[in-house]
Formats: structure tokens, sequence, C-alpha cells
């Protein structure tokens, strides 16, 4: 939030972004200390003056990428489900755009500096866990609404956030975009797995009610 | 398999254990380049020269990390759940003895060097890679063999194998040995929540059957 006048416009904020995206490359290709300033202003096409216009020191470049990431995270998934009513539905919709995320939505690179990181300290490392935790906060509540609801059944609310989570944020170590297996259907399959025992029969009646045609068809798109 | 001789006795491999795990240690802490020789036999109680004994060199310090954390890993996940006829059973009964390393069978620092540090290069890492790729083809093929006998619904065998991976190994990052959750618990529920909605009614059948008391009682542990 206090970055946002420095990402006034959308040229700026690419620009921002790539610059992350190549220095977080650098670092996990030669570690933090090996990776100069000069080598991330030479990677990404500028003067160590231009690369000091979006980068404040090389100290705050790994708060800076996690701070992008998380940024980027709430934007493309956790805002957009905060709104969904039904709480397996809101963490199906999550698990899908989480996946999609780590698949394709950045560099591999940001994901590791994100969760193998440890390198943060002080404020830097709690601002940011705050940020993590607020995440494992919302899937736990959301699996309590489940239970409450009688849509899902018990299950302990912790050990399912952080499978939930280990399922998809794992996806980084093995998937390869040129393999066989698209994000779509490791999304599906995830869903399935992990969903096809925790819904409860009860959650399954909306298709003995009259359905309409609306409903049916939204429901279709989401099987498709 | 290679360095069998230098593990001849208990006290020396309960040594050479202690050595490792102490520069596991220390390399996460300060990084693999700002943690050096002297630090680690300082850390481990020894001369230099004593914590020669152990390692063949620095260079080689993470590459023994690893094989320690895989000779461990076979010894007690793999290797007591091969010989298991049923695969639904021998893939629950690894989850839940993989779930008891991560969580007490080392220190946390090799997991994290064994599944970050992607530091290794050339004949070292295809070493490692190898031995790991080993579990993951024991999972697919399990779970392929539990969709050929019935035992589960349809699978994509590559995401099922991933995703038990994931839920499993990423407890690293969250597992607080002083919290409420304890290993047995997180055992149980990530196996009923993996394995739930997998099984097929077929596997299910014996409570339709009139239950025998104890049958009951089984089911209920289960579900408390």
């Amino acid at each position: 939030m206090a970055r946002a006048p420095e990402l006034g416009s959308d040229v700026h904020r690419e620009r921002h972004r790539a610059v992350l995206e190549t220095a977080a490359r650098l670092i996990c290709e030669k570690g933090y200390e090996a990776a100069s300033v000069q080598d991330i202003a030479d990677a990404c096409g500028l003067t160590k003056a231009g690369l000091y216009y979006y980068i404040r020191s090389k100290e705050d470049l790994l708060l800076e990428i996690q701070n992008y990431g998380m940024d980027v995270f709430e934007e493309r998934v956790l805002l957009p489900v905060l709104t969904i009513a039904d709480p397996v539905e809101r963490l199906k919709t999550c698990m899908e755009k989480n996946i999609h995320l780590v698949t394709e939505g950045w560099s591999k690179e940001v994901t590791i500096i994100l969760h193998e990181h440890g390198t943060l300290t002080g404020a830097a490392r709690a601002q940011i866990n705050a940020r993590k935790k607020r995440y494992v906060h919302f899937l736990e509540s959301s699996f309590e609404e489940a239970m409450r609801e009688g849509r899902i059944r018990r299950v302990e609310p912790r050990v399912a956030a952080f499978s939930f989570l280990g399922m998809v944020l794992w996806i980084y170590k093995w998937y390869r975009p040129e393999g066989k297996l698209g994000s779509d259907q490791i999304a599906r399959e995830m869903q399935d797995l992990f969903f096809g025992g925790l819904e409860t029969v009860k959650a399954k009646k909306p298709a003995r009610k009259p359905a309409t045609v609306k409903a049916r068809a939204r429901s279709k798109e989401k099987a498709a």
C-alpha cells in the first residue's frame, strides 16, 4: 500500500515487476551475497542509477520481491475469492487461482524467494509473515465455516489449511511448463483429490433441487 | 552405499550424523559461503582436523548432508513399506512414516538442505535427483497399482504423487514441536484427507456388512 504512488503507471508497474523478477532470478542463481547490484542492473539492461529508480537498496530487495509476490497473490488469488459466499466454492476457486499463479503468474524464482529465503529479519520478516498468516487464517476460517454449515465433514482446520498450501505451493518444485500436465488439469485433479473426500452428501444436494438453467450452466462451466 | 565402510560402528554413525546435522544448521543460519569449516568444527566441539575425519571437504558437505537425509529416509520410510502388499495400505503407511520423519526424524535443517538448496551441480546433483525420483516413481506406481486393483478411483498418478509429497514435505515449514498438533494427529488427519476421497466404495464395503463391535470401535477411533 505504501508503495502505491511509485506504481502509478502501467508501464512503470511492468518495468518494476520485470526488475524484481530479474533480481529474483539472479539471487536464486548466484546467491544473495554474490549477486551484485551491477549484475542485477546489467541483467535488467539498466545502469546502476537506473536500477536505483526501481529499488531502494540491495538490502531492501528481498523484502521488495516478497512484497511484490504477496501483492500479486492478494490481487489475483485472495481478493477475488473473498466475496464467494459458499465456503467450499470459495476454497476450490482459491485453490484453482493459486495453482494458476504458481504455474503461470510470475517467475518461479519469486516463489522460491517468497517461500525459501529465510533471510529477512526484524520488521521486514514480521511484515511478510503477517501477510502469509493472513492467508492461513483465511483458509482455516473457511474450513471452519464449511464445517459449521455442514458442507464438509469434520477436519482439523490447521492441518487442512497447511495440506491445501503444501499441495498447491509444492507445485513450483515439480511443474514444467513444457510438460504434459497443464495447469488447468493440475487444478482440476487437486480440487478433486482434496475436496472429493471432504464434501458431505448434503453438499451435493443442490443437484436434487430443480436447478435453474443458469445454475446448471455455471456448474457445467466449472466442471469443464 | 559407497559410504558404508565409514559408518562402521554405531558410535561413529551417531557422531557422523551429529556433525552433518550441526553443519546443516550452520549452513541454514549463515549461508553456505559464510559458514566456514572452522565455524562448523567449533559448533561440533571438534578441531578442524577432527572435523575432516567426518567430512571430506566443505564442497562435499551439501552432498553429504543430502545423502545422509536420503539414507535415513530410505531406511525409515521407503524400505519398511515396500513389502506391504496392498497398495493403499502401503501408501498410507508411507505417508505416516514420512510425516514422523519430517517432524521427529532429524533436524529441520536437513529437510531444508534436502529440498531447498539447489546448490549441487553436475554428478552430485544427478545422484541426489535420482534418489528423489525413485520415491516419486514408487508413489506413482503405487497409485497406478491401486487403480488397477480398483482400490481407488481414477487419479492422475503424477499429480497424486506430488500432492502427497507436497502435503507431507511442506510440514517442515509450519510444524512446531511445542505446538498443540502432534505428529500422530497430523498423520491421521492427512491420511483421512488424502485417502478419504480416493478409496472406492469397494474399499469401504466392510462397513456395510453387519459390523463387528471391534470394527465399529475402530471406525469411531478414526473419526475422533
